[in-house]
């Protein structure tokens, strides 16, 4: 098999986005080439990685002789649809809605406001400083998670994971942003139902293969 | 019938998220009582509510005898699973990755930065005034509109509508970030593929029937 033949993820160590993409192809053991994009040197506006997705954005998930898929939770679907063990969706409809809805509080009320071109354009429009930026991270980092937490501490379906007891796209798009909370150190007191599941998947390997400090590109700091 | 055993939405006039839900029931047919939660008096923390849905957002959607069913594409989906006419996603999973990636640069990439909240925090905390906020406003629009135009404008997968010739969530997605820039009377030029396709969306019984325009709760200005 030659190289050519695996499918292909660009990302950055640090982005949340390409973390799920990451856990999700190391549960279903799907074996790929990721290529590092440098985001903070703006690397993601390069003709060359342009040429690869034209919205400039990671993560970029390529199957060999295709064109690029992105948005991470778009992926994590596709791979979910296309791969089916192990499943990262219940069975019940009701029940993914449930994970896609605690999913989105993730991924579209909380990840969108901390992400690098937002911190742009605080600090360059706005003049924003950085102790402003942290403010405004840990206000939106925490306004999310509490209410996360909020729903996992009293709903039912709440198990070992964010629904019952497999992993779920819900756990993997938790799973992302507190490992940027962690890369940041942010630290968010109260949220004892979400510390309590994300233990519990730092101990599988998918999700430790994944974590940030162990990606090409992560500074000696980070690791 | 009784009015207790239609599902209820919980909603806005003005907020896209519930735009997006209340298209979905209209092409699906699906009858459904209407709330108005006033976000602007701040009536989705009034414990009334949070009775109803303890997260204080909308929109909501409750099936009789049910939890209520929590953020846009969650429900989307919802419906798309349990109402099979018409489908709302491709039949293929490349499709459907398309559909949710082009769904989520709106509804993850674009409209969380421009919601009620965001608006609080930078006004309240960071001072910005009401200019300020017209220019992140149509900044983070434009964004978001211009990089969905640069890919409906070249990929083949391209139709009538945002992928193929049937109306899909990408679409629903796409009118509700429209239907608030007319709100708030932002012009962004050079979008023509999305012109078109809204045309063609605001040509159809559901699309003008969930107008905000149309809501009850929209002020006078707005109708």
């Amino acid at each position: 098999m030659t190289e050519n033949s695996y499918p292909e993820l660009y990302g950055f160590w640090r982005s949340s986005a390409t973390y799920r993409v990451r856990v999700a192809l190391g549960l279903k053991q799907i074996q790929t080439i990721e290529h590092t994009i440098d985001i903070d040197g703006g690397a993601q506006r390069d003709p060359a990685f342009i040429a690869i997705n034209p919205l400039g954005a990671v993560p970029a998930f390529i199957e060999p002789g295709q064109p690029a898929l992105t948005q991470s939770l778009a992926i994590l679907e596709y791979l979910d649809e296309t791969v089916s063990e192990p499943a990262l969706m219940p069975a019940d409809a009701r029940g993914r809605a449930r994970v896609r809805s605690i999913a989105a509080m993730l991924t579209s009320d909380t990840h969108p406001l901390l992400v690098p071109r937002v911190k742009r354009y605080l600090k360059e429009d706005i003049g924003m400083d950085d102790a402003g930026w942290r403010r405004w991270q840990t206000h939106w980092m925490s306004t999310g998670l509490e209410a996360v937490e909020a729903r996992l501490a009293c709903e039912p379906d709440t198990g070992t994971f964010c629904h019952g007891d497999h992993v779920t796209i819900a756990d993997i798009c938790l799973a992302s942003v507190t490992v940027v909370r962690d890369v940041f150190g942010i630290k968010i007191a109260n949220i004892p139902t979400i510390d309590r599941i994300i233990q519990t998947c730092e101990s599988l390997p998918a999700f430790m293969a994944a974590k940030p400090s162990r990606q090409t590109g992560a500074p000696q700091a980070a690791r």
